[in-house]
Parts: C-alpha cells; sequence; structure tokens
C-alpha cells in the first residue's frame, strides 16, 4: 500500500503513514504525545492541531469540529490522512508537557530552578516530602528484599555420597531457608551439573521465596559478591514512577516518572478499557503503551547509573489500580467497566520479566500488588501498607487518594472498609472548559477583589497561563463562592457589573484571564458548567467519607488522622479544601500528605517479605463497599452539591 | 561457502554438505540411518559403506579401515567429502532395518505376516504379552488421570457477590477438588473473564492434580464433552515406544514404536553424552534427536485415529533411563558419566509441551518418571511400579532388565535395592562381530550337530542370515559349550576336525553360515574375542543378583517371582539363560516375562494419580548399591565368566 507522509511542527517529525489513519494515531506512532482525554471519540476537543500543508477528511461532522474549524483548527482525532502528505502543527495547549512527576528527587532535584524549588518546598508543603527521599524506605520493616542471594557449600559428591545435584542442592537449601517447596525452572536445571562443580559445590543462588514457596531465579558459581537491583513502580492512569532499589543496602538508588503513555488512548480508565476492548489490537496496545513506558523509566535509571546493567535488575514490584493492573499484566479489563464491575482477579500471579517484555534481567520475577476490588486497587493497598493502618496497633485513620476516582480506606487494624467514588478526573483538570494537569502554565493560585472583581493570578512555574490546574480549580471555587460571584448551589450571578462576567457559547462563563496576557491567545474561564463538574467531584469525594462512616457507625470526631495521598493530593490546599466541602471540617493538623504512598508501599514490599506479607493481609482484611448498592450514597452525594454542604452544622469552622 | 552433492544408494536420496563434513553425518542430513554403534569414533566396522563415484578423504589410518579398504569399503564415519560429489551406496549390513520394537500390536498388528505372528506367538513365548494388549492398563489402580475435565457451576457475579473472577473460581475448585494450591497461568487469566461469562459462569476447567498442587491447563465455557487423550512414552537407548491413551475410559488406543533416532550418534547412552558434550551443537542434536522420533511416534498415531487431533492430547507421560530422561529434557548429562557418576536430577520437573517442542497440545504438561541414580533410571521405576513389588503386601521379588546395562530391583514392599552392571550391548549384537539387533534376517536358534558340527539355524522372519541377535548368541553359546567347541572358560577347542574351526584374523572362531548362505557374502562367525564379551556380559548380571542378595543376606531360594522385562528380555529362551549362567538356576514356572513393563507402568501413572504417587514413592524407596564401591561385586562378578559358574553348586540343575 502506499503511504502519505505526515511531518509535526514544530518537533519537524515526520512519519509515514496509510492513507485512511487519523492524525493523533499518526501523532502515536511519531512518538508524539497529544493531549486526547476522550480517547479519540472527537468530545473533548483537547487534540486541535493547524494543518499547515496539505488536505485532510474529516471522519465526521461535528458542532466541535466545526467551532474549531472556524479558528482554523483541526481535531487530530477527526482528521484523516488522504491523498496528500500533511504539515501538521501542534499548538502548545494540545501537545503534552513534561510533566511534574509526584517523585520527590526529580522535582526537587537537578534541572528544577531554585524558583520553583523554592516554590514547591513552600507553597506546595513539599518540605516533608524533601525530607522523606531520606529516609528509611523500609519504614521499620527488617531489610528481607523480594529476592536474594544465598550462599551454600554443598558436601561435594563421591561414590559414597551419590545424591543427585538437585536433591544435594535442595537439601542444602532446606536446611539454610526452612523452605520446602522450593522450585528450580527446567533452564537452570539444564545446566546445574557444570555450575555446581566450578567451585566444587560453592554455590550462590538468586532466590525468591514468598509465602512458603521458594522461587529459584538463578544460580552461578562460587560465592561472589553478586549485584543485586530492584526497580518499585507506581503505574499511575496519568503518572508512573519507578524507583531503583539497591536490595543489599535496602536504600533508594535513583528514581524517574514520566507520564502513561496510555493517555492517548484517554485520560481516565474507562477510556482505556474502551479503547482495549472495542479497537482491533487494542488491548495489544494499550499493553504495549505501559510496558514501553516503563522501559523508558528503566533505560532513563539506567543511563543515569552507568554501573548498574539492565541485568542486575533482578525483581520487579508494580502497583496500581486495578484497570493498571489488568493492562499491565495484558488481562482483557472489559468486566470491570461492566455492572457489576468484577475483575478477572484481584491477586495476580507473579510472572517473568521477559513475558511482560520488561528490560529487566528476562527470569526477574515481577510482582502486582493486590487489589480489592474493580476500583480499588494495589495502589490503595500498597498506600494502606505505607500509613501502618493495618497494623494491630493503629488507631481509626482516613486514607484518601483523589484523582480520577477517589478511592478512601477508613480502619484501625483489624478493620479496614473501603470505596471508590468516581468522582471524575475534575481536579484532574478533565472535562473542565480550560482545566488542565499540574504543569507549567497551570494556574494554582488565584485572588478576586470582592468589589472590583478583578483577578491576580500564581501559575506554575510562572510561566504565562494555559489553563487551570486542580488547585488553582479548588481555590476558584473557594474564591468565586466568597466573593458571590456563584451561590451555595454553583449558580452564576450574572448580573454583577463586570466584563469578567458573560454568557458564553454554553451558558454563564467568568474570565479568570483576557486572551492577551494568556498563552493560548484565548480567554480562560471557568464556565457554569465548570462549576457545577466541580462540585459533583467533591460532593462524590466527600459523600464517600461519610458513607464509610456511617458503615461502621463513626463520625468524624473519630478519626485520628486524615493520611492525603496522591498526586493531587499533593498539591492541594487543605482550608481551600475544607472551605468547598472536599475535605471533612477537622483541625488541620490531622491532615497528612503522604505523597505517593503507592510508590512508597511499592519500595517497602520488595525490600522487605515481611511488609509483602502485610499487603496481602491488607487486601485479604479489606471491606469492599459497593457506592451504587442502596441509596445511602446517593443521599449523601445529593448534600454534598452545595458549597461547602446542605448540612452547615458538618462545618461548624466554614464561613463562606 | 561451496558445497558438494552426495547421492545415497540405494534409496537414491541426494543431499548437499559442505566439505570436511563425514558420511555417516552426511547420511544423517538425509535421514538415512546408517548404523554406527561405536558413535562414529571408527571402531565398531558397522558403518562401512561403498563409495561408487567420486573420492573421499580418509579422517586418519587404522588397521580397521584398511581391512576394511581391501574389500572395497569405507567407514562412513572416517570418510570426509572434499572436492568432489559423491556417489555413496550402502549395504544392507550397514542400514538400520525397520527394527522390531516391542509392542505387541504392532508385532503382532497389520502388516505382519500371518507366518511371522505364528512364529512370534509361539517362538518368542509373546502368547501372553497378546493378551495383555486386552488386559486393564490400570492392573488395579483407580481411573484418576493425571489430567481431567473438572465441570464447575459458579454463582453468578452481583452488585451483592462481586468477588474477582480468579478468588470465585478458585474457591469454586477447592470445593469441588479439596485442593488448596490451585496455579492458573497468566495465559488463562487473560481471558478469564469472557470465558467464564460465555455460559453464565458455567466452565470446564482441565485440571492436574499432582501431589497436592492442582495446575490449571485449560478453561472452556459451559459443560461440553471435551476429548481427552494422553500419551505414554518409553523412551529406550534403542527403541522408542508412545501408547496414546483414552484418559476418560482409561483405555490404550493405539500404539506406535520406532527406533530411537539418537542412534546414530552411537548406540549406548556413554557414546551419547560423549556426543552430547563432546561435538559442536552435540547436546542440541541428541536432544532433538529424542523430540523428533516422539513427534513421528505421535504423528504416525494420529494418522491412524483420524478423529483425533494433536490438541487432543493434553498430558504425556515419559519412562526412560536417566540419560535418556536428561537428553529428554535437555539437561547436560556429562556427569552421569564420569566418577562418581551423578546424574543432575533423579526428579524431574514437569514442563509444558511447548518448552520441548513435542507436538501435542502446547500446554500439556510433560511428566518424566523419577529415577534413582545415573544407572537405575525411570524405566526401572515404572517396571517396578507395575510389578508392584513396591506395595505393602508384595512378596520377595526380583526384577532383571537385559539390555546395554543389565538393571535389577530385588525387594518386597517396604525394602527394594537396586544396582546397574555394565553388562554392555553384547546382548544387543554390538560388540560382537556378526551381532545384531533382534531384526529381519538374524539368526535366532541353532543346532550343531555333536558329531559333524554341521549347523542348522532359524532366522526371523526367515530371512536370508545377516548376523545373529541376542537371543542366537545366548542359544549359540549354550550349543557350543554342549557340543564342546569351548570349554567352561570359553577357550575354543581349535583341533576340532571340521572347517568351521578356524584361526581369524582376531584368533579363533567358529563359522555358523557360509557366505554364499548369507545375505552379506561374508562368513558369519563367532569368535573366542565374542564368546569372551559374552561372558563377561552374563557375567556381570549373575554377579549384580548375587551382589544384591548379598547386601540383604539372602540366598536365590528366597526369591518367590523373577519378572524379566525388557525388549531382550522378552525373546530370552529361559532354559539355555540359566544353562549358561545369565539368570540365576531356579524353578521356569518362577520366571515372568513382563514385557516392556516400562512402558506399561508409564500407562499406568498417566491414567492414575494414585500409580504416579505410588512411582515417587518407589523410586524414594529404592536403595542404590553402587558396583564399584568394595570388592563384592567383582568378586563375583570373576567367579561368574564361566559356563556357567565357578561354583557349580548354584546350578545343581545345570548340566553342560
Amino acid at each position: 500500500m502506499d503511504t502519505r507522509s505526515v511531518t509535526f511542527l514544530p518537533a519537524g517529525v515526520k512519519v509515514a503513514v496509510e492513507p485512511g489513519i487519523d492524525l493523533l494515531t499518526a501523532a502515536g506512532k511519531a512518538n508524539i504525545e497529544i493531549k486526547a482525554p476522550c480517547g479519540g471519540d472527537g468530545t473533548c476537543g483537547k487534540c486541535a492541531v493547524i494543518i499547515k500543508s496539505g488536505k485532510a477528511k474529516a471522519r465526521r461532522e461535528s458542532y466541535l469540529a466545526t467551532r474549531l474549524a472556524e479558528k482554523g483548527l483541526n481535531l487530530a482525532c477527526q482528521s484523516l490522512v488522504e491523498d496528500e502528505d500533511l504539515v501538521v502543527e501542534i499548538p502548545k495547549i494540545s501537545a503534552m508537557g513534561k510533566h511534574q512527576v509526584l517523585v520527590e528527587n526529580v522535582a526537587l532535584g537537578e534541572g528544577v530552578s531554585d524558583a520553583l524549588r523554592e516554590y514547591l518546598l513552600n507553597v506546595w508543603q513539599l518540605k516533608d516530602l524533601f525530607k522523606q527521599k531520606h529516609e528509611d524506605p523500609l519504614h521499620g520493616y527488617p531489610l528481607n528484599p523480594l529476592c536474594r542471594w544465598v550462599q551454600l557449600t554443598m558436601p561435594a559428591a563421591s561414590l559414597q555420597d551419590n545424591r543427585d545435584d538437585l536433591s544435594r542442592l535442595v537439601l542444602s537449601l532446606r536446611k539454610e531457608t526452612k523452605c520446602t517447596d522450593i522450585n528450580i525452572p527446567l533452564s537452570l536445571l539444564r545446566k546445574l551439573g557444570d555450575t555446581i562443580r566450578v567451585e566444587n559445590f560453592k554455590i550462590s543462588i538468586l532466590l525468591s521465596e514468598v509465602g512458603g514457596k521458594a522461587e529459584v531465579i538463578a544460580i552461578e558459581p562460587g560465592h561472589r559478591h553478586q549485584p543485586l537491583y530492584g526497580i518499585a513502580v507506581d503505574i499511575g492512569t496519568t503518572t508512573v514512577v519507578a524507583y531503583l532499589l539497591d536490595l543489599r543496602k535496602g536504600t533508594i538508588v535513583d528514581t524517574a516518572g514520566t507520564h502513561n503513555r496510555q493517555a492517548r488512548f484517554g485520560d481516565d480508565v474507562i477510556s482505556r478499557i474502551v479503547y482495549a476492548v472495542d479497537e482491533p489490537d487494542g488491548m495489544k496496545d494499550v499493553h504495549q503503551s505501559i510496558i514501553d513506558t516503563i522501559n523508558t523509566l528503566i533505560q532513563d535509571l539506567l543511563v543515569k547509573q552507568r554501573k548498574i546493567n539492565e541485568a542486575d535488575i533482578r525483581v520487579m514490584m508494580t502497583a496500581g489500580n486495578t484497570t493498571m493492573a489488568h493492562l499491565f499484566l495484558g488481562i482483557n479489563p472489559q468486566y470491570i467497566r461492566l455492572e457489576p464491575y468484577i475483575p478477572t482477579a484481584n491477586f495476580f500471579p507473579v510472572v517473568k520479566a521477559q513475558e511482560l517484555g520488561i528490560r529487566v534481567h528476562p527470569d526477574a520475577p515481577v510482582f502486582c500488588f493486590p487489589a480489592v476490588a474493580s476500583y480499588v486497587g494495589g495502589d490503595i493497598v500498597s498506600g494502606t501498607l505505607f500509613t501502618a493502618m493495618g497494623k494491630a496497633d493503629a488507631q481509626v485513620s482516613l486514607l484518601i487518594d483523589i484523582g480520577t476516582n477517589g478511592e478512601m480506606v477508613l480502619g484501625a487494624g483489624d478493620w479496614l472498609v473501603t470505596c471508590s467514588c468516581s468522582a471524575g478526573p475534575a481536579f484532574e483538570g478533565s472535562g473542565i472548559t480550560f482545566g488542565m494537569r499540574a504543569m507549567h502554565g497551570a494556574i494554582e493560585h488565584m485572588q478576586i477583589n470582592p468589589e472590583t472583581y478583578e483577578v491576580s493570578y500564581a501559575t506554575i512555574n510562572n510561566g504565562r497561563p494555559l489553563g487551570i490546574c486542580g488547585t488553582g480549580l479548588i481555590d476558584g471555587l473557594a474564591k468565586l463562592r466568597r466573593t458571590g460571584i456563584i451561590d451555595r448551589a454553583g449558580k452564576f450571578q450574572t448580573h454583577l457589573p463586570t466584563p469578567r462576567m458573560r454568557i458564553g457559547e454554553v451558558g454563564p462563563e467568568f474570565v479568570l484571564v483576557w486572551a492577551a496576557d494568556t498563552e493560548i491567545d484565548r480567554d480562560i474561564v471557568i464556565s457554569e458548567a465548570d462549576v457545577k463538574n466541580l462540585l459533583r467531584a467533591k460532593g462524590a469525594v466527600f459523600a464517600g467519607i461519610r458513607t464509610l462512616l456511617n458503615v461502621v457507625g463513626f463520625e468524624f470526631g473519630s478519626i485520628e488522622t486524615v493520611y492525603v495521598a496522591g498526586g493531587f493530593g499533593n498539591y492541594l490546599n487543605i482550608p481551600d479544601a475544607i472551605a468547598i466541602g472536599l475535605l471533612p471540617d477537622l483541625p488541620v493538623e490531622k491532615y497528612k500528605f503522604i505523597g505517593n504512598s503507592s510508590a512508597k508501599g511499592a519500595c517497602m514490599a520488595l525490600l522487605s517479605a515481611e511488609a509483602w506479607a502485610e499487603a496481602q493481609d491488607v487486601a485479604g482484611k479489606m471491606t469492599y463497599i459497593e457506592l451504587s448498592v442502596g441509596n445511602m450514597f446517593m443521599d449523601e452525594f445529593i448534600s454534598s452539591l452545595f458549597i461547602p454542604h446542605t448540612d452547615l452544622t458538618l462545618f461548624p469552622n466554614v464561613d463562606l
């Protein structure tokens, strides 16, 4: 078949594609990431591009496409390559920025300006996290990694002691480890005879001992020092973070983070499931994207740590939500999405790196954190492990992880209840007209003059404004309410005497930044529809917390600590979040930011078999509350669609 | 690189090879099997060929090569392709015949003439074996195959019962099987969600449950009837036999046998180990040869059983000696051969058919019978299982398997002792001037007139004589002694007045058949060196038996049953064997031919998990007696180098 060339500007990357392919896919082939929260459905409008030369064919007519066309823009996902070669410019607003990943030493390490570091440390309250880099990643667990070298000196074979090599090894290993269930793969058995005789029956065995079963991963002659590293990966829907660990020392060698390349199939897990299930080769593409993402991180780490080789990484731990775990392992995720929302597995088999194409030692075992339900995944279990909420002496605590979904865990020691509320990705910027992730140029804080309604704002990295990130949205919501621009139900007061208040194409909107001051040459606004979306998101989280408390018969006052986890949580302004009714009205000192607790739990589990056993225990004892059963959640949700809430007695300290 | 062509006659097969390659290897490439008991060392002289056109280069000068050259013959293994294309004729004596395999219904089935069938039934006492084909292959064990379909009806998932699919399946399976250790591979997990929903949570699971562990091999929707077949293979050094079993009915569907294609690397296990270890790609070649051999058998069976497909064969059981098991699994066999004779493994891991390239269902588990020592292998354990010698109520019995080695087991229930004596392959025709396997044209019985020394003989299939098979050799030895041609020590009485007694190139020899009456145009003789070889072979077996008895302090009289196993044992004339001192002087009715007990045990174990468990138990409790430790065996051996023995009181009923 003939191909056409598509050149993407400003990068100038040219790619050959077959006619009929859309520009979003073509950009993917060129390794250029274009925003596509809707997964290429043509509904979000975020993948707008400018066709500078050549003509593309529209997949179908749509209101959105027509509106954009008036501005000289085309939806990449709806524009098909036809007869002509194309030159396509990707405006800044459509390109994926270098994402600010929630890894402390990336955010705070080299390549970050002093000003930004100061900003992050102060404004985002990252000081604690910065300290954590120098904390013990074991968090009190003993160093006993999921993979370790065991040195054996066996009695030499003789005519009098003529046991076979395998029995000799197994008996010797049993004495050393007390483990009776020992498995040695055929590949190692094939050369065992030679291996154990190189240094006269002295050998080193790489062993992974978990749950009373020992898997032999490698056998080397003699008792030489063998390098031993592991990778712990937090597979987030948006962001993927890898920690390179020295398993001998129990330390973090380095970390790296990037955005999840699956983003081109949609921003949220649902779009990715739909893509995986409905598209030809969809499952393969979505699976391969996350493998590629992780391989890139590993390569980045190895480029920085030149003394460590791919083959020195002998084990891998991953934590991710249930959909991410399914897609990572290549398990059909379809039933996660369909009622009654059943994952194929909550506890996952240990697989070899080579089965997945992960570029570490091919025989490295890959562990996945167990999940609890379709929407309470291994990332939450890992976070719970990190908080020690499942330990016998734990006080009543609440763990909240607000991302695309809002997941929460309430409990103390023996009991843990958990739920997930579809908060929607509003706080991650999706579904909000000018919403964006916490990247360069995102509006992060604002002040609105109550008299003049003039706006002053701060952006991340002091960039010219591109949009509004989650923190900015929460701050904005609080300020819109405080200045009376919206009422408690989120309705816009359209009579206000300011040109910033106006009726846009889809209803009332308030202009935060005039086009001339932006990087995108468009007015940045918050619309009434945006506010409704934000209220639904914050309402769902709050209603989830209330439901968990109701189930176990507790009040807010019973909670000793609220752990706020996750990428968004980390940038959250607690007083703002309480003010809009997103978080319960508890003293600020009860709130603890724990950052990427999923990654931290993954590090702990990789470094300590005891922590990994605890993770299994935590996953096993979590009771999942399905919010769509019964009316309890829905009643709470409806009451939470106000600022801060219908029942103001729940927010005695809030005065908006 | 330029290649030369070698054309092999009479088949007319042409093959292109690189200069420097020897004709034995070239024949292998052309899939033509030439005898090479020494493995291509140039010492056995069995691979003689006639170069009809072109000139080959001699690898090196040797007495044997020179002798053969005088007769217009070249050793294939020592003749290297050089500059010229060659045309090479393979004389009948050097070609591998269509081997008479010890499978009852091949030997007695279609394609066998009535005369031969009658002959086999009567002369070779095969009537019992013929009957066995219609016997229950389970031999009293319950039908409980190593692989079976389990039908499950699980409660359907709902919002109230929202366990993950895997937990649902595992819990349901636990109830059904009582097994707690259940493993499901990632490949099945990947599509589990779809599979269990096709028929609303009704599924069929293909399970292999062994030793308290259950391995899920396949999952199909619904409760349809699923075909289920298994293959049991006896991997002999010489002969490989496969049984196709219906695992639902517990019956033998069909059998097939052929020679082990590894024969081109040598007749005995030592030559094959040497080839595997010393030659470039040797291990790969030797391993692949047995895989190819087995695949050919499977294809033969499937061609005959058209309703059964490759993928319907879901499990495989193999029994073979320790070297065969190592080579089959691709495990380095080197240390089996080197003192102190240590196998890499006696108990082998279960592997998947696809790992080995066996052409049945790729996920079929492949089991290997456990071995006891380097020279007491899974074939002996399987045979012991078949005899039921390891059962609690067993009487004292002796199992003898005479092949290249002589392996024997003595015991009753709780105790079993075993040893292996290197009888050498004399009884299989190797190391004997005109020795050959039991094939068409082999001299099988003879009479020598005590007055005239004229010889009358019978050959297998009434073919013109090509050589002498094992039975013929034992019969010959008895007759040579009875007529006084040799003395009790095997020394030839060279003064006898007959032209048949003469001094050949290597010493005294006796002509059995004059050249004119043979198929090979050479006098067929037994030499004094042949007789010495035979005495060493029979002496080793007898000394082994004596040593086992000595170790446990028993006499011949204690033995209730002597089980005679194996290909050679099956054709054995017991009175002859007692007469030359190969077997103990016990009443003939105590001897039981059990045929290919290794294959029969393999069938039992495949059809019954209880039999397989018993096999593990038998292998575990066998005490291996290393004959090279101490003087006991050597003393017995020296005493056994006479006909029948130094101590005639051991053979009260023998009068030679």
